[in-house]
């Protein structure tokens, strides 16, 4: 950490400075400059982090120098990590393929969808039974029945299933039937949530919020991760922009970005940074371009009929049709779909 | 609503459009243009609101001509609502000068702060107890210990006080301290926690989300009033930007967007909004001559030891200043800081 | 065209706007709805483009239906076109491979880094000798004796060459040195310049502006196509974001919307993107997969004696790798890196 | 400045940037801490800005102590300029109160427009000549004609007049009319541009563009004012935001922070910033109450009839009103608009 002092600092401030410095332990190497007087200092920098060091009078600037997440840092772990989801395999190579509805529908729907997504290379199940809606008249899912739902048609097709938990109250019960828990964009930064899935056992698929940083995001893993969790899946779905040709602003240099600051994997999702299906495949195709470790994308085999975002989502042809692209793509980059456990 | 059709649309593709529109009970008035078609729809535009209509064949693009919001629009409360905190009032012209630190401390200095910024002319105490921090290591607040101090600051001073509440499982405990019940930014669509609120019976202070437009504000806000719980505040604290030279980018014309579309209180937040005490008070007039209904600052006796959000705090003294400059361009605007109760 | 009226407008209000309507010979179609009135236009939308309808008092809003751009537009020109730069074809499954240092330095040294990324795969040169600096105080470019330069060593490496030009007093001058002429990020919205490059019959490279949308892009596009100038390749270099791990946001969606709403080609320039070494090769593969016409990298053989932007330079070994990797993703695509003329 | 080292930094790599350093007659202070190696570089930071020292290997970042730029830095000039356009001054605790306009009209129209803002209370009028427009086939100005019927308006009036330069061919036609040459937003970089402002000796009015820091402007500034051209008013009119309720993000904090870095007069124009009249006399007086040093207004007749922007203007009784309410909110900041010459 480097300490900048105001220009025209008193040595009393200075004084005061390198004080509060070694009260912490930590040493204070003074370098007076023509224009500027600064501090480094050396030792743990992370006690000095947690300090209001700007407040004390004389000080104009701290720049940090290591990063404020730990256990999400690849320092700490410098091999990728692979996530396992029921037997599936994300990162270090292995690709997630994730596809379904936006929400949970009725039985005979979900079932048709995802034996079509399934044929068309899938290899994780998703659906909403609890929706995060923008407006409070909306469709907010069907809750556990749509837990039941979700649960028996995964175990039908032999694929593992994801949903969304938005409530810290209800992580038990969405765990006792999803393989893997979602924390959606809108929930990145609610630390009551993080610190629960944090408690539970079962992989998390982590969304970055619309505002977040890089930083920021693996902050919130580090949420996670600090309660003994180590089954974090990132995922970039846009980030918020400023023209409105696409619902968000899809950053995908964000995934190169965490692939050099963490170990953990990171998947796209063009379905949500874009909103429109048009755009989906050849962003999918960016995303496993950039180096993701796999794409999630929503499907329904009738979007005009669908109880949420039916216009953002693929048909399972469409879908089939990205799905074989990606696989040639991923061939190229030494890389694969991860075969469903027992495939 | 305003369904837009696309070049090339199929008559048949426009019949299936307007046979989805009558099934609603809606009636669809075609306009068939040299380059396009466009239906306008007549009746209750929300039923169609929540049909997926751009995923049908030959639809480009549904406008809306209504808000989605209902309860919080100035059309269903043409005058300004005014919300009483425990005597204070918000809205109408009368003006919040809430204030305190970031985190509540211990008690004395919870004490010296109140007396401080209370004779400095603020009429409602903050503090968190409860802490949103970025970092899963930062100190996260006193808790429910946190509260009792606040309750008994509060009292002592006889100042209405506001709190931070982060779990939909908490928000009973921490009704039973405060007076107003503060959801971050962070959390402005955690719809879970939203409803908890929307059925406690407390005045809620709602800030706005770093990256939320107005209409994304005013739904959170709805999602509060549908529960029955018409004592609404909103805050606007800064929006994510690109400048690093504030921490956040200070929206001041949404305040006056807000007016026009709600009837709801608005106050300014430009401690967070800014970063910067430095700016603090100059953003602070600027709200106030914008219209807002109230201004919330950060105020710390010893910033240097504060533990949480020390550097952006205004020392007493200094709010004391920009207390009376806010005092005076009330009166200019014919408005006043509203006194507290038994004053 | 559709006119939004205000709720509460009066007949007369109503009349007046169709007056004013059917006075440009276009036709209004009045649609009366509970909530709403609104007002289909039909005719030439661009006619009541140019009027200050929201003026009127009782409108509330005008929808365009049609996009304010003509020739650049899909409708116009359903094919791909495709440009050539002395010999090198851009679009239409040609990718362009545009490398070279950030400013023309010294004859020595461009000639050994055209040498250095010809035989590493790239088929256009680039290297500024008219330099927008932020600072006054830095480099500004050599002027005319770097386009001597550029000229000579592109002619002596058979390469087409490119260059920005930033004066419109001096296009003339750049384009009889240059075989291709760029519009810098800075200028896009520059519009006397944009019409001197339409006069001029040189193809030109439009970057896309740090806050532009993708409809600002196609109209500054429209500026040169409307003087007649058809060789127009658009350049996606990132936008700008918040986060501060890259210069700029990296938009590779807008290059699929820019594709579906128009005929013209448009590359990708990861190095101003993302200003980071580390993540070009990643950068550039997403662009290329998700449909960028090629790719722009700077490219110095010595980053840290480089005269501007050298901490973004990849090494000519750097670019060789990434140039085969783009190689065969373009062949995945039955896309093909376009040979040099006479190759 | 500050060079912070690469985590397994070499000790060959530490002694290469050191003698970089050195070579530059610097010198080179090492502080070798538990995690990082840091040098702070004491001497002429400028030295080495110029320098890519981040490509260097070894080197993770380079922070830099001081800002880039000098002229128009408080350090050079700590007390307020003050401007004067043709005896109304700017600056200082004088405000201007620039109105008019978007674009020149004809001659009685102008005429008529100047009076009524002149007796509503503005000092310096404005309207454009050369308009820069989005579109080619918008409305471009009245040219040299234009430039003519304001000169002739301004005088009969006694009101200094205002108008943006767009061409760096044109900057002394238009210094022949002027008083004060604007340079639009989208030229805020057009460093060509600058550099002939700054050879004229006319006033320059200059506006921060969508996407630029503070930092970016005031290095703009630094460009005429290095010219030897000292007379730069800045204007604050928006940023590039994500809310469609405004034209765009109006940013008062800037102002603010403007203030704290530079001492160059700063004035706010509501009527870009937010592109709608119903929020121009709140974000003016939102504006004033920051600090500005003016206020910029867009003002018609009939808006429903102008050339250019007519949606976004205020008719005059509109600006009569806001204009008493700056005169009034001015004296409680002790400052006061600027009288008329001869006034």
């Amino acid at each position: 950490m480097i300490i900048i002092l105001k220009p025209g600092v008193t040595p009393e401030q200075v004084d005061t400075v390198i004080q509060r410095v070694e009260s912490l332990g930590l040493q204070a190497h003074l370098s007076q400059g023509t224009h500027r007087t600064i501090i480094g200092v050396i030792g743990d920098e992370s006690k000095l982090a947690a300090e209001p060091m700007t407040a004390i009078p004389g000080v104009a600037e701290v720049v940090p120098v290591l990063p404020p997440y730990k256990l999400a840092s690849r320092d700490a772990h410098p091999n990728n990590s692979v996530v396992d989801v029921a037997g599936v395999k994300i990162g270090g190579g292995h690709l997630a393929m994730i596809a379904g509805p936006c929400a949970v529908e009725d039985a005979q729907r979900m079932d048709e969808i995802a034996g079509a997504v399934k044929s068309a290379g899938a290899n994780i199940y998703r659906g909403g039974a609890f929706k995060p809606r923008t407006s409070p008249y909306s469709f907010q899912g069907k809750g556990e029945d749509g837990l039941k739902i979700l649960r028996d048609v995964g175990d039908r097709h032999g694929m593992p299933i994801v949903t969304e938990v938005m409530d810290p109250g209800r992580v038990e019960l969405v765990a006792q039937y999803a393989d893997m828990l979602q924390i959606g964009a809108r929930n990145m930064q609610n630390f009551v949530l993080l610190t629960e899935v944090g408690k539970s056992n079962k992989p998390v698929l982590l969304k970055r919020g619309m505002s977040a940083t890089v930083q920021d995001l693996l902050m919130s893993a580090e949420y996670i991760l600090s309660q003994g969790n180590a089954n974090v899946v990132l995922c970039e779905r846009g980030v918020k922009g400023f023209d409105p040709s696409t619902r968000n602003l899809y950053d995908v240099a964000a995934v190169a970005v965490v692939q050099q600051l963490s170990h953990l994997p990171i998947i796209v999702d063009p379905s949500h940074a874009t909103g429109r299906p048009d755009l989906i495949p050849a962003c999918a195709l960016a995303g496993v371009a950039v180096g993701a470790d796999g794409v999630h994308i929503e499907v329904h085999n009738c979007p005009s009929e669908a109880k949420s975002d039916g216009p953002q989502a693929l048909l399972p042809e469409q879908y089939a049709e990205v799905s074989e692209q990606i696989r040639q793509l991923a061939q190229l980059l030494n890389k694969q779909i991860s075969p469903l456990p027992g495939a």
